[in-house]
C-alpha cells in the first residue's frame, strides 16, 4: 500500500520540530557569547535573550500540548550552521575590536531564522484553525523582531564605531 | 612576533565571502525549486528570484573590486544548513499538497538570513567610509526585501490555503 504524502498538519509538526531544536541549541550558545562579549549592553542583550528564550521554549511545550504531541526537536541543520559561524568569529576575532561587531551579525542572523520561522509557523496555525498555537507562536514572533531591533540599535550606537575607532587607534 | 588581531575591514571581507559564496549556491538552488512547485505564482517567483540573484552577485562583485579584492566564495555553513532544510522539504513532501507551503517557508529562511546579512554588511559599509559599497548593498537589501514580502502575500492569499484545502479535500 504506497503511503500518503504528508499534509499540512504534518509539515507544521515537522517544522514546530525544528524549531525547538533550535531554540534549545541557542540557549546554549547565549553564554558563551555573553562571556565573550567586551561590550556591556551587548553582553547584557544576550543575557537578556537567554532569559527570554526560555519563555519562547515553554510556550513552544504549550503548543505541542494544543496539538496533543510530546514536545520533541528534530536536528535543524540551519541553525547547526548559523551558529558555527557565531563560533568561527569567536575563535578568529578572539582579543579584535571587531569581535563585539561580529558576534553581534551572528545573533542577527539567528534572530532572523528565527523571525522567518515562527512567522511561517503563525499563518501555518491560522491555517489549520489553531487560533491559541497563532497567538503564542505570534507573541514569540514580537519578541523576536524586538530583540533584532534592539541589536541593529547597538550595532548602530556604540558597536560599529566601537570595532572600527579602536583599528584606527 | 605575534599576530595582529582582525580588524573591521577584515571581518567586513570575510563576510563580503560568505554571502558571495552563498548567493552562488542559491542560484543552483532556485531552478530545482522552480522546477518542484506547483503553484504557477510560486514557479514565477522562484524565476524571478533567479535573475535578481544574477544580479545581486554581480553587485558583490562590483564591491570586491571597490575594496581591491578578488571575488572569492568562502564556504557559508549557514546557507548550507538552511538550503538542506528546504531539499529535505522536496523529498520528505513530494506529491503532497503542502509541498508548495514548506519550499515557501524554506525560501523565506533564505530571504531572513540575506536580509541579515546584507543588513550588517551595509552597516559596515558605511562605518568603514565605504560609501559606494553601501549603496550596492542597500539596493540588495531593498530587493530582498520586497522578495520576502512578496512571498508573504503569496503564502496568505494563495499556497497555504491550497495546501489546508488539498487536505481536506
Amino acid at each position: 500500500m504506497a503511503k500518503e504524502p504528508k499534509q499540512l498538519d504534518e509539515l507544521f509538526h515537522d517544522t514546530l520540530k525544528d524549531i525547538y531544536y533550535a531554540e534549545k541549541k541557542i540557549l546554549s550558545a547565549l553564554p558563551k557569547m555573553a562571556k565573550a562579549a567586551h561590550n556591556d549592553d551587548l553582553r547584557a542583550a544576550f543575557e537578556k535573550h537567554k532569559t527570554e528564550t526560555e519563555g519562547q521554549i515553554d510556550r513552544l511545550e504549550q503548543v505541542f500540548q494544543l496539538i496533543e504531541q510530546k514536545p520533541q526537536g528534530k536536528k535543524c541543520a540551519a541553525i547547526e550552521g548559523i551558529l558555527e559561524e557565531g563560533q568561527e568569529i569567536i575563535k578568529e576575532y578572539k582579543g579584535s575590536p571587531a569581535l563585539d561587531a561580529g558576534m553581534l551579525a551572528a545573533a542577527q542572523a539567528v534572530e532572523h531564522y528565527e523571525i522567518s520561522r515562527y512567522g511561517t509557523l503563525r499563518a501555518w496555525a491560522e491555517e489549520l484553525g489553531l487560533e491559541d498555537a497563532a497567538k503564542l507562536l505570534e507573541e514569540t514572533l514580537k519578541e523576536e523582531e524586538a530583540t533584532d531591533e534592539a541589536l541593529t540599535e547597538l550595532a548602530e550606537t556604540a558597536v560599529n564605531s566601537a570595532a572600527e575607532h579602536a583599528e584606527a587607534a
